[in-house]
């Protein structure tokens, strides 16, 4: 018979795709340049033309049998002393290869690291507004995933909130900075007083309290923006990282687990990953690809539209009367919606005036919409007038 | 705190990863022209270089952003639609693009699969000997593995202990054909009986009963052998490929799921596939590869050593002694072991001899052992005065 579960969701789709599918239906209909698709995160900007050279020199000189033979289970050796020297360089950590455990993007990263310290009574914390993603993930370990609700204003950790959701059972808390959708980057006066509160329910409770950090942004991150390296502060710590959107490789499928080396257990832990894999069926990332990345850890994609998009976004959104705290990285901005169904707000800007944007009800926190702008400075320029004839749908 | 369980398991290594690392460890102190190692199913012949040509092309003239960019949640389009045609030209089936899900290997396949049609409470049945990572793969679901012991005169299905283990918490049956490790094909006649069983016993309990077809070897059959396209004979049947063997690219990760069109609720079970993948953190296997492989569908690397090797191994070591089933594809021949503790066996044939092989107790099928023959003619030719050895060292 078949799994209920599985089949429940079959007919509910996600609202990030509703849009989505919405936007490529009008495109159709009216012409892509048409419609503003700001639905969905996929990088705009090509890969490195280093990791496109260095696939093809790998293609044509390397014996095909060793190239596309099978990974070790943690990956392969010298691609996971490479992040490790690279994290180490730029960020004064003291990672071996041993640290590192190499995954499927960032997804199969977080499904390695919270399979490792939970079970199924446990709870996991994350902040609003969050990847809806996260739900499927934890709920897949079989632990409980509790929302700490946003702090609207900043967009920073809600500590408040956080104290008051905190109890024994929470073994794992799980962040995502630069952030998605509100394209906030948590300050090293965030991270500090986060390692702090952590610590002490540690001693409190008795027990570890592992932080797991989702960074699939951290090389998105704007001029003047505060952007500490969230391990260094906390040594219960696991990364979580992604090649999709800094190097523009998201259907590669390639990210890897970081454990802290002051994290407790940390080597157990990578090898803990290990035997996980063969119970999800993940198994490695494909080895080309792991081969080639080793050649652009130090290195990104042109990501300079993003913040130029960004900048004239905030600018202009702002001039007309939108309320937006400001990004410091990513692709995204998370504007208050202007009436507090966001839902509505988005399905109406999608029908009047083809501006496809995603309600922050997806993301745990109502009254706000996402804009992806890892679109053309031309489509950022030409949907201006949009916003405001939005804006004036509801303020004038 | 740790998760126990995974914890628990890093200290157990799997029995033919502890011959494997004594072949390496062998291979450093004398050579590994003097080591002869028969432990691991690692292809030796190179991919077509179509499948090269096509990846460097891919690389030189895409759009590194299309090409690199995020898959559709179920595969490819193009892919998946090129799969179906292929099995429907070779077999006769009438697959559509919707009867297909892409996956990260045959691994990532079984774990979708067996998800679709399991809950926690159900039972899987397998038949032994078998591939010794069905036990997480099934386990990882929540449902129960049980093991039909083998029929070791044939090693087709052992159809007297099948119909002692069946009863109506068995949701579905997991085959391997041609088997690893003993090389054997099932018959024609062998297919139609579990039909014919699994058809009367749906009807007896009331429920479906997948049966889930794991299908690595299927293109590594020797002339002569019947060889039937499983799906053609049983409509719940799910189909679970990998291109890891037949065009020798383990390490790329890529596999799929084709659900019978006859199966009940098909294209549903498929829909369910990609809602699967967000709780293991699974996603798409990597989109270039996805690609690529369109264009060796239809073809597989030359395979013929595999078959000349077994040819070699099997006269040479039925002249010895050796009892052997004959295999009719894979690379694998799984002997009897000269005495009945096969652990002892190996250990000694690798400490006495460098002759390296892995016990059968690893596959559940005690008192034989398994040769993995894609090696060079050359060692399985010197290879032969060892394996006279070592028969001599029991039976003369």
């Amino acid at each position: 018979m078949i799994n209920e579960l599985y089949k429940d969701m079959t007919g509910k789709g996600s609202v990030i795709r509703q849009f989505f599918a919405y936007a490529n239906e009008r495109a159709k209909e009216v012409g892509s340049e048409n419609v503003f698709n700001f639905s969905i995160g996929n990088p705009s900007v090509p890969t490195p033309q280093i990791f496109t050279d260095y696939m093809v020199e790998l293609l044509n000189t390397k014996d095909p049998v060793a190239l596309h033979g099978y990974s070790p289970t943690l990956g392969i050796d010298s691609t996971r002393a490479a992040i490790a020297d690279s994290l180490n360089k730029r960020f004064g950590m003291n990672y071996t290869a041993e640290h590192i455990f190499m995954t499927t993007g960032a997804a199969g990263a977080i499904a390695h690291a919270v399979r490792c310290v939970v079970t199924d009574s446990d709870e996991v914390l994350t902040f609003a507004p969050y990847f809806p993603e996260y739900v499927p993930y934890i709920t897949g370990t079989g632990a409980k995933l509790t929302i700490v609700p946003a702090d609207i204003d900043t967009f920073q950790i809600n500590f408040n909130e956080f104290e008051k959701a905190l109890n024994p059972n929470v073994q794992a808390i799980l962040i995502n900075s630069p952030n998605n959708p509100s394209g906030i980057v948590y300050s090293t006066e965030t991270i500090k007083k986060l390692a702090e509160i952590l610590n002490a329910k540690q001693k409190e409770y008795g027990h570890d309290i592992y932080l797991i950090s989702d960074e699939p942004y951290r090389e998105i991150v704007f001029e003047g923006t505060d952007s500490p390296f969230i391990s260094a502060f906390y040594d219960n710590s696991i990364c979580c990282y992604s090649f999709s959107k800094s190097v523009s490789l998201p259907g590669e499928r390639m990210g890897y687990v970081a454990v802290n080396p002051a994290c407790k257990d940390a080597a157990l832990i990578v090898l803990m990953c290990g035997q996980i894999s063969r119970f999800t069926g993940h198994n490695c990332p494909p080895s080309i690809i792991q081969l080639a990345v080793e050649k652009i850890l130090d290195t990104t994609s042109d990501l300079s539209i993003y913040e130029k998009n960004k900048n004239i976004l905030y600018k202009e959104l702002t001039r007309i009367g939108y309320h937006i705290v400001e990004p410091g990285g990513t692709f995204y901005m998370f504007p208050r919606s202007l009436t507090d169904d966001a839902n509505e707000f988005c399905w109406k800007a999608a029908k009047e005036l083809d501006l496809i944007t995603v309600p922050g009800d997806s993301f745990n926190c109502p009254g706000h919409f996402r804009i992806s702008y890892c679109v053309t400075t031309d489509m950022i320029e030409r949907s201006i007038p949009l916003f405001e004839k939005l804006y004036k749908m509801y303020r004038d």
